[in-house]
């Protein structure tokens, strides 16, 4: 600390509004945090007047903005001066501590690899983020990052995720698990059963294979699975938090009866509401890289980006990169790895 | 109509019990219904004793149970005349129309397969089950018979999953969509872009690539991915169910205010807890075999097992196998089938 963050003030659905609103409340709850904001100048200048915080903030300006929808190739060819390109680079220079964006992921997960570069022993970054359970919250990865995996990559992600969870989440001894579609160790692919095999070997707390409704039962701190698996497994997930709380919001709308129970219940609901609010699981992180970059969901609000920011800070005061490093650098470990495949 | 349903008495964590309540339950609504039980005579006979309505059914004993955690291999060598087995003869004897167990879902799967046989021109049968959504329900398959699949088979899921859509849930024009990781189409695997080209030339209803929240969302009618992903997204669905409805159940008893709020609202949480009732998404069907076998939930109730006996009658009602054989057989079917791969 005082850590420097470089932010991509234009990505996201509603940017540069939230992205700058969010590095207010950002900065309220972390007053020692420093910002470097890449963006349209014109725009983001009257948006940090109002905000006594970051009014002074340093404004990188640049009329490059990633679309949404343009695929990583050709954003890489056409993009040179994106806020969120600049943004990245900001934190290879040297410039930034992290980087956090809002906009397209494909692209930033492009960026931040070609810019930042993987960790020395690691195959490949991964995407992670934590979510919420019975007891607590657990980490979940890969979430997208990787579609297809080796049982070597599974191996690097847990070793990665423990490291994570103990650190960043203050585990102490975290438990990992690998996301199967049987508890029993006969079952499953084949990548799964080597990666089950090598990580028995590791002195870190395995698991075992679970289960998805072992994810919410919180049976482990770190939830390992494939890029595609665990993409669709939180986005559904997501969607089911939305149905349910839409539905109970619905019902209790439809009477005098519901309507009396709301306004009684009120503080309970709100606690309820609270404790499952998906922008206080906003930020996911690349973990792999060799620099901080978290990314936001593009359709969150001001809050939704401010907890992103703090995900960073949380990754930076926990000197995570550092951590991954000593570990995977370790020759028991690199041993380990290169004898799975 | 009337239909005669094979029941194994033995299956499931709380067999015999809550399956032959739960056959009660099924019979009450559907009296023309018959069954003929498989199991342990001294257990089942006091147990139908209890119900009026099926106290004369038909038992055929055997002492022989399919533990809980037993490998298929194992069960297919050493237990001929387990209740679970018999149950699934008396289909292909022509005993039987159907038949419903709670019991070990892999042995289950390797019976139906080997005893019923694959309907012709369907490569693997699927697991397809309900599930609701913000509109309805939809279908998600496959839910975990087939870990990894081909282009081909993801078609194939998707025009048996649109018949089943169409009669079983009399949707008129159901909308099928393939479940990946970003619905543009540059993303995700190889075999799921195959696939997407070869669904675009069959003559349905086809959205494209669905995400994770879409399931929720009701963008379509039939959910088309591959077993780990299908069953890893539906467990961590119904742990998510779990978590929240818990988490209201114990906010509202928190404090007086909440158990107030409770007390007038109950009508309000009654609806909505039915609405998301497990037991009533419960049966899941094995689509693509030469005759109807629905799975139970092994840890349901009566109520669970009786919506387990419905699907099998509203599949049979719908003389489901004999529309997917002839979709199947199609000439024009078989040469897309042929042309994928």
């Amino acid at each position: 600390m005082p850590f420097k963050l470089a932010i991509d003030g234009m990505g996201g659905d509603r940017a540069p509004d939230i992205v700058v609103h969010g590095m207010h409340l950002a900065k309220s709850r972390v007053p020692q945090l420093e910002f470097l904001l890449f963006g349209d100048e014109k725009r983001l200048l009257p948006l940090v007047k109002n905000y006594k915080n970051i009014q002074h903030v340093e404004i990188v300006h640049t009329d490059e903005v990633v679309p949404q929808d343009m695929r990583p190739s050709i954003a890489l060819r056409t993009l040179k001066k994106s806020s969120m390109r600049l943004a990245v680079e900001a934190v290879s220079k040297g410039q930034a501590d992290g980087v956090v964006s809002a906009g397209n992921t494909g692209v930033y997960l492009m960026f931040s690899k070609l810019i930042l570069k993987t960790l020395k022993g690691i195959s490949r970054p991964t995407i992670v983020s934590e979510v919420p359970h019975e007891k607590g919250e657990a980490i979940v990865l890969d979430l997208g990052a990787n579609i297809e995996v080796s049982p070597r990559i599974l191996v690097e992600f847990a070793v990665m995720g423990e490291i994570f969870a103990r650190h960043v989440l203050f585990k102490s001894s975290p438990k990992v698990g690998l996301l199967n579609i049987g508890s029993e160790a006969v079952k499953g692919p084949e990548t799964l059963k080597k990666a089950f095999d090598a990580l028995q070997k590791l002195p870190l707390n395995f698991h075992g294979f679970i289960e998805g409704d072992d994810i919410t039962k919180g049976t482990v701190d770190v939830v390992v699975t494939d890029g595609f698996s665990g993409n669709v497994v939180l986005k559904a997930g997501e969607g089911i938090m939305r149905l349910v709380f839409d539905a109970l919001k619905r019902t209790l709308q439809s009477s005098w009866r519901g309507k009396l129970a709301y306004l009684i219940g009120k503080p309970m609901f709100h606690t309820l509401a609270k404790q499952f609010d998906p922008r206080r699981y906003n930020g996911a992180f690349w973990l792999g890289l060799d620099g901080v970059a978290v990314k936001s969901h593009g359709g969150t609000d001001a809050y939704g980006f401010s907890y992103a920011i703090d995900v960073a800070v949380d990754i930076l005061k926990a000197e995570l990169n550092k951590k991954v490093s000593q570990e995977i650098e370790k020759e028991s470990v690199q041993n380990l790895l290169e004898s799975i495949e």
